[in-house]
C-alpha cells in the first residue's frame, strides 16, 4: 500500500499560516510526524493560501530539508507545477516523485504526462474532464482508460500511472460509493500488470459525524477492490492499523503477532 | 447484511455448562443480548457438549421462549438436524430459518437440501467435500456451483441459498484470504439474482493477537467483494459499527448522522 500523507497543505490552518509567515517549524513537524507514521510520500500543496512560485519552492525545500521521504507535488496550476517539479528535482534529484494530478482533459493530460516522463515521476490521473466528475462507472472507466493509454504511449510504465476514481462524500452522494468500488475493480484489469489505483480518502467522510470510522471502512473496501494507494491522514492510528490488517488479508504483509508495529516500520 | 449471532454454542464455556445443567439463564441472556445487538438470526449449536436430541430440543425451545429472533439450526449430524428442525417448526412455525450447514458431498447435500425445501429454510452450503477444504479459488467455485445447482433444482430460490467460501485463520493460512475474496466475487455472479454469500467470520482471527481488528477488517473486505451474511460476534460493537458503515458505502443503509444507531434498530 502506498500511503501519501495529506497534511502539508495550505488548506490546513497551521500550514496556511506557516506558508504566509515563512515559518518552517509546523511544516517540518508534519513532515517528520507523517514520516514516522509510515508515509511513503508526503503531499505538498499550497492550498488557496498562495499561488506564488516562491512560496511553493520554499515549501518544497523546507520539507526536503526535514526528511528523506519522497514528495507528491500537488498543484492544479500547470505553470506552478512546472516550477515545483524543477525545484524538487534540484534539491532531491534521486528521490521518488508523484505528480498530483492530471485530469483526462487533453490540455492538462498531455503536458502533465510529458512532465512525468521528463522528471521520471508517477502521475495521478483523476477521472474527470471538462464535463466534470462522472456519476457512473462507465464514464470513470472510459476516462481512466484514456489517461492510461495517453500515459503509456508517452512511455510511462503501469507502475508510474495512478488512476483516481474520485471518491465523493458519502453524506451527500451516497450512491457513488458502489460506483467507485466497481470502477476500482475495472481499473485493476486495464492492463497486466495493472496501474496503481489511488484515492483521495478524506473526501469520503466530508461533513460526516463518524469521520474516522467512515474513512477506514471506505479505504479497506477500496483495498479489497484493488486500490493500492491513498492520500490520507497517515497519523490516524486506527486508519493505519486497518490498512496493515487489510494488507495481511491480501497477503501483502506477513503475519506476525506484532504485525501492526512491523507495518509502521516497513519500506 | 444478514447477521447470525454465534454465541449460543456449547463450545463456549457458559453455554456448555448451561446445556449440561439445563440452566436456561445464560442461554436466554445471550438470546436477548444478541437480539438487542441487531442479530437477524441466532445460531444454535450444542458444540461438543452433547449429541442428545433432548438437549438440542431443550436448547431450541429455551431460545424460542426468550426472543422472537429466527434461528440458524447448527448441527453436523444429520439425524440430530432432523430432530432440531422438527422441534423448531413445532414451536416457531412461522419464523424464518437457516439450516447450518451442508457441504458439497452428495450424502449430506441431498438430504439437507430436502430438509431446506421441506421446512422452507435457507441453507448454508460450505464449499468442501470428502476431499476436504479447498486451498484455491477454482475448487471453491466448483463446489459452490454444485451446491447452488443441486439446491436450485430441488426448488430453493437463490435467496434461500447461502454459499460459504470457508474462511481460514490468517495466522496459519495467510494466502487463503485473497482466495476467499475472489471466491466471493465469483459466487456473486453464479446467478442473477445471486445467492447469499455467508462467512464464518471468527475463524479469520483464530489464535491471533488482534482479533477484533482482524475480524472487522476481514468482514468489511468480504462485504466489498459481495458477502452479505456472516456468523459472527454481534456483540462486538466495533464490528457492528464497521458493518453499518460498510452498508452505507454499499448504499444499502441510508446515511444520517446517527446511522450507527439506526443500523442497530433496523429490520
Amino acid at each position: 500500500m502506498i500511503l501519501i500523507g495529506e497534511r502539508i497543505n495550505g488548506s490546513f490552518k497551521d500550514i496556511g499560516a506557516a506558508i504566509k509567515e515563512k515559518n518552517q517549524g509546523p511544516v517540518q513537524d508534519w513532515a517528520k510526524k507523517q514520516t514516522d507514521a509510515g508515509a511513503d510520500y508526503l503531499d505538498v500543496n499550497l492550498g488557496a493560501v498562495s499561488k506564488s512560485p516562491e512560496d511553493f519552492n520554499w515549501l518544497i525545500k523546507v520539507v526536503c530539508d526535514a526528511v528523506l521521504t519522497p514528495l507528491s507535488i500537488d498543484c492544479s496550476k500547470l505553470d506552478l507545477m512546472r516550477v515545483g517539479l524543477e525545484t524538487y528535482r534540484a534539491v532531491a534529484s534521486d528521490r521518488a516523485l508523484v505528480i498530483n494530478s492530471t485530469t483526462a482533459e487533453d490540455s492538462k493530460l498531455i503536458p502533465l504526462v510529458e512532465l512525468a516522463v521528463k522528471y521520471d515521476g508517477g502521475l495521478i490521473g483523476v477521472v474527470m474532464d471538462e464535463r466534470g466528475s462522472p456519476q457512473d462507472v462507465d464514464r470513470r472507466v472510459e476516462l481512466g482508460a484514456k489517461i492510461f493509454a495517453t500515459a503509456s504511449e508517452a512511455g510511462l510504465s503501469p507502475d508510474k500511472i495512478y488512476l483516481d476514481p474520485i471518491v465523493m462524500p458519502l453524506k451527500f452522494m451516497q450512491d457513488q460509493g458502489k460506483n467507485v468500488l466497481e470502477a476500482i475493480r475495472q481499473f485493476a484489469v486495464i492492463s497486466d500488470p495493472p496501474p496503481h489505483i489511488s484515492i483521495g480518502l478524506s473526501n469520503a467522510a466530508s461533513k460526516a459525524e463518524e469521520r474516522g470510522l467512515i474513512n477506514r471502512t471506505y479505504l479497506i473496501m477500496a483495498m479489497a477492490a484493488g486500490c493500492d494507494a491513498a492520500i490520507c491522514n497517515v497519523n490516524d492510528v486506527e486508519l493505519m492499523n486497518a490498512v496493515a490488517t487489510a494488507e495481511l488479508v491480501l497477503n501483502r504483509e506477513i503475519y506476525s503477532d506484532s504485525y501492526l508495529k512491523a507495518f509502521k516500520k516497513r519500506g
